[in-house]
Order: structure tokens, then sequence, then C-alpha cells
């Protein structure tokens, strides 16, 4: 019989960056800088309008500035370009976050990979995903780098490991399993056209969902003992893993919410902040 | 009983490629244009020096020109960095290859990432790695696109399949993972801290050996039936399985030499005919 699962509790890892975070702000305030992001909207979707204000909400309380971009749902993929590069130009931003997803008519992938590298905090380059990739990111993916962070806070062993994650997005599958990959971990990217995934998630020491389908990952498919990050956040505040069920199999679990959202947005808010210090250290 | 085991005929499949490229250095001629692929050596690794001669005889063969730059041992980087810009700058020179691996007190990753994207011929940037990984790089690195090129040529299946890769370096293991998981593969990448190496492998519908040592993959680590891929090229003429014994197991495999080698070759004319076009059509 497996002992308790002990649940990873990321507002505890979030408060604790954010204090941390706290201490840079006041340093950086003594030099007259306030750390600032700028969030694009483009739009009318409610969640993503929610995702925005909790973010700026987020760096309210912190001290950071946040200044918000909301554009209309018929923005040109040109005029968000625009907005994009009249931001990198501006000394006083320190970070700039596109929110994802956008409208479909937009090049998602050329909006994003107009955000100078420098101000990625939000890590959604081309460039920056091949320097996570590399091991010399400045700033990771956000929630990659928070699943990352929770398993550190943990002291939960990644080298030697086999991780399994489920999802290969541009922004959370592909890098999460190069992060786990450089820390030595032996990493297996399962998707939509895996064919034998429950037996292969049952490989996994370390599981991570980012699928973003409620309850996808089964309790049957989790080895016993295993560690389960859920990346997820579906409708009615549930993850992708039938969480109360794996909760007998697993030997740690994130739950969802207060697992790895929490982390990400202060993932986001650290790296504004280490921005906003290389832009004066400059 | 397994039928007999398909041998990968790399020779043939570069042959093949080459046919199709003999055709548009012909029609580039008509323009005007020969197609021209810049070598840099480092220091005076025989290794090295042979596989630069190769490429360059490669070249000849086909009708591309190929220029040698060879630099003494005690180069810095910044002088190699100045010579691979001035050949970024040259209009004659379509593609540029560094020869790996340079001399240890050369920044390896920075001479990479001077060379120009549209003249990154073998694929070695930061960015192309991205690029690859998110399935729209202009340039592949070789190794992995004749991986993939000779997968394709004799139609073996790779969505759904489990590929196993055995090695995670930035130009073989890691763009090959990507590549294959682009390909709707479901991926596993091993490595030195791999614990469970034989039981992994032993999983692989198809099996990419990219270690780096003499006839390491065992016969007994592969699945009956798999298809196996050689990227290795150690002393003796050897690959990094051991081909002989996996060929009992196997249902098709490349062999070393006359495996990936050439097709790695092959794939580095076809990108610099390819830039030659590129550059011609602008």
């Amino acid at each position: 019989m497996i002992s308790e699962a002990l649940i990873l509790d990321g507002a505890r890892v979030a408060a604790d960056m954010k204090e941390k975070l706290g201490d840079k702000v006041s340093r950086l305030a003594e030099q007259g800088v306030i750390p600032c992001l700028a969030t694009i909207l483009v739009g009318g979707d409610p969640a993503s309008a929610t995702y925005v204000k909790m973010k700026g909400n987020a760096c309210k309380r912190l001290g950071i500035q946040s200044i918000r971009i909301d554009l209309p749902e018929h923005t040109s993929t040109e005029e968000l370009l625009a907005a994009i590069r009249e931001l990198n130009l501006d000394p006083k931003v320190h970070g700039i976050l596109l929110q994802h997803p956008v409208p479909h008519h937009i090049n998602e992938r050329a909006a994003f990979d107009a955000i100078a590298i420098e101000k990625d905090v939000d890590g959604v380059t081309t460039l920056g995903f091949a320097r996570t990739a590399f091991g010399f990111a400045d700033f990771p993916a956000c929630t990659p780098a928070a699943i990352v962070a929770i398993l550190d806070y943990y002291n939960i062993p990644i080298e030697g490991k086999h991780a399994v994650v489920i999802g290969r997005s541009p922004i959370l599958g592909k890098p999460v399993s190069q992060m786990l990959l450089n820390r030595n971990a032996t990493v297996t990217t399962c998707h939509s056209k895996t064919t034998n995934l429950a037996d292969l998630v049952r490989l996994g020491d370390i599981v991570v969902a980012a699928v973003g389908k409620a309850k996808f990952v089964q309790a049957d498919w989790i080895k016993p003992g295993a560690v389960v990050l859920d990346a997820g956040y579906n409708e009615g505040n549930v993850g992708d893993v039938d969480y109360e069920a794996c909760l007998e199999n697993v030997s740690a679990i994130t739950p969802v919410p207060a697992g790895v959202g929490p982390v990400t947005i202060a993932t986001l808010l650290k790296h504004t902040v280490e921005a906003a210090e290389k832009a004066v250290s400059v």
C-alpha cells in the first residue's frame, strides 16, 4: 500500500517565489525602476480576459506595473505586429505577454516571434524555445518552468527518472519535455496520435498532463508511486487528470486549482522582474 | 520467425536525391548561378579534414562550387566569427558549414549561431533547431533529415509508431526526436543518464542510435520487427549498433557504411542547392 499522497501546493510555491520577488522589486525601486509587463489581448474571449486580469492583479500586488492593451477582434496580423514592435521599442516596458489564443485570422506564430527576445518573459518565441531546448534560455515558457519549479521546491528528483509528457504544444508539451530532458530525465512525449497511451503513461515516474481535456488521465494509467503534474485547466475548474481517483496511486500530485496555475503566474512575474534587472544592468 | 531484414541502402537513397539535384543545378546554371557551399575547418583533426574533403568532392561531382576555409588550431572565437560574418555577406556563398567539433577554446554555439539562417544549410543554428522543432525549418540538421528521408524512401510509416532515440545532442538526438514527433511518432529520448536503457529501446518500433559508441546497441535490446537507423560512425567503420547481431531481429536496418552517412551528405547538397534557388528568387 502506498502512503498518503503528497499534495504539491502550488499556492505555497508561488507565495515563496513572490516573497523573494518582493525584495528584488524593492531594490529596483531604489534605483528608480518599476518592472513593467505589457499584456496584449486581442478580441473578447471571456476566459482570456479573465487570465489577463488575473495577471494584471498579480503584478499590482507585487508592485509591478502592468499595461493592458486591448485590441479588437478584427485586428490584422500587421496591426498586431505594429503594436508589439511599439512595445519592443518602449524602454519602460520590460516584458510583453500576448494572450494565447489570438483570433484565427491572425498569424499567431508571427506575432509571438515579433516579441523582442529580451522582453519575451512568457517564453513564446521560436528562438526562446530553442534556447530552452539547449538549456540557456533566460525565460523559458512559464508553465514548463513552473512544473520544474514545483518539482524542485519539493526536492523531487528528476535525473534518471522516466518522464512521460502528454501533449506537444509549442508553449507547453515541447518545452517541458526539453526542460526535463536537460535535467537528465528520460522523456517520452505523447500526443493525440499516440496509439498505446495508457501503457506508455504507466511507465512514467513523472507524468505531465498538458492535454486540455478535463479528467483525461485515468487513475489506472498511473504507475503506483508516480509524481503527477497537471498543467490542465478546464471548464468547471478541473484539470487534465482525474485527481480524486489518482490520489490513491500517486506519491505526489498537483491539484487543480492551486497547483501549476499559480506557479505559472509567479514565474511570469519573476521573468518580468528579471527582465527589468537585466535592462538596468545594460 | 522474422522474414529477412530489409537493408536500408543509403547509397541508393543518396543517388536518387543527387539525380534530382542534378536537374536543379542545371536549371540554376541556365540562370548563371552556381550553388556554392563554404566549409570551414578549424584545426588539424584528421577525421574532420576527411569529412570536409568528402563534402567538397561530393559538391564537385554535382557541379556545386565549394570554398574551403582552413583556420589554424589557435583561431579565437572572435576570429572565427569574423570569418563566418564575411561569408554571410558574400552573395556568391549560398551555404556555410562549420565542421564540428571546433577546438575546445572556441565557443562553438556562438560560432554556429553566427551563421546567417538563410545560409545554415547544415541546420546547426539555435533558431534553425527551433524552426525544425516547430516544423517550419527550411534546412533541418542534415543527419536527422537524412534519417527521415530514408524512412520515407522506403515507405516506412512513422505516424503512431513509438520511436526511441538514443542521444540528445543539439544537432542529432534533439532535432531527430522533434522531427519524428512532428511526423506523429510517439518519441522517447534516451541518453547517458537513462537508467533502464535496454528496456526502453525494446519498446521502439523505430530505434535511432546517435550515441557515438561502437556497437553500443545490442541485438537483445531490439524488439522483433523494429526498424533501426544507425547514425553512428566510429573508428573501424562501425556504427553505434551491433549490426550483424541485430539483423536477426529487425525488419529493416541501415548499414554502416552506406547507410545514414551518404544520405546526410546528399541532404547537405540538397540544402545548398535550395539555398541557391531561394537566393535567386529573392
